[in-house]
């Protein structure tokens, strides 16, 4: 599961360096699908994955104000000190965990540790699908999605 | 791991639910990003899953004639029968497997077991996330992708 993280996090910071050719506008304008625009979609996936990873820890939610981050800068700074927080709960996290039931602010369900866990693997990697098609009608090569023979960050 | 395969499976069915409501043009029109058009990117998801998991287990490459397959029934049922397959080998996986190495007759690498089926996972949620802005371009809902709160098949 943490090499699933990895590989988001190592995708993640490839569209960084991405969204650095494209001016502020573009990365702000309107378009179909996601969360409506390229910065906001990056910021959306950096909000789910650390609410969810705080739910399961009992912490209290926590939102972000999109209006906030408009600049590729201000959505990596806050992704990278957040990462380092998911991090340390992954590198605790072990296997007898994945059926542990949670409750979260925002439903009256019980939901199990582990299905949070590849609910937020899969929410960004589908986002970043999205981002694929948006950067094919800019006329640009997106990032890799291989997970294949893709260096990626240790974990443990 | 398995339970990422029957949460793509599951959202691909609801693909081709959704395919229906589209004529069949529609459907093979080239668009940006993915397989060119909303057919091929699934048939190719299909291929790359068969293709991979056939290789962990030194079985022959498989290669699918794109141009056999205009219609939703043609991927749905190619789609079913190679599943079939694959099911019988998930149910078989042990967590030992994920660092035996494999050769694949397209690559001259060997590559870690686990490591395929993470790419393969990756892989169709990727493209899914393609489906979906093509989708939202199309005026039309696109298939949920949320993994939590999903039914699942069983796979054991």
């Amino acid at each position: 599961m943490q090499k699933l993280f990895e590989y988001n996090w190592k995708v993640r910071e490839e569209w960084f360096e991405w969204c650095k050719q494209i001016p502020q506008e573009e990365l702000l304008l309107q378009r179909s699908g996601g969360l409506g625009n390229i910065l906001h979609t990056l910021l959306h996936i950096v909000d789910v994955e650390y609410s969810w990873i705080n739910a399961i820890q009992g912490k209290p939610d926590f939102e972000l104000d999109f209006a906030e981050f408009n600049t590729v800068q201000s959505v990596k700074t806050i992704s990278d000190l957040l990462q380092k927080e998911i991090r340390t709960f992954l590198q605790a996290w072990l296997e007898e965990m994945d059926e542990e039931k949670v409750k979260v602010s925002w439903s009256d369900k019980f939901y199990a540790k582990g299905e949070i866990l590849r609910h937020v693997i899969a929410h960004e990697i589908h986002h970043v699908g999205q981002l694929s098609v948006w950067s094919r009608e800019l006329c640009l090569k997106p990032v890799s999605a291989n997970l294949i023979g893709r260096e990626l960050y240790s974990v443990s």
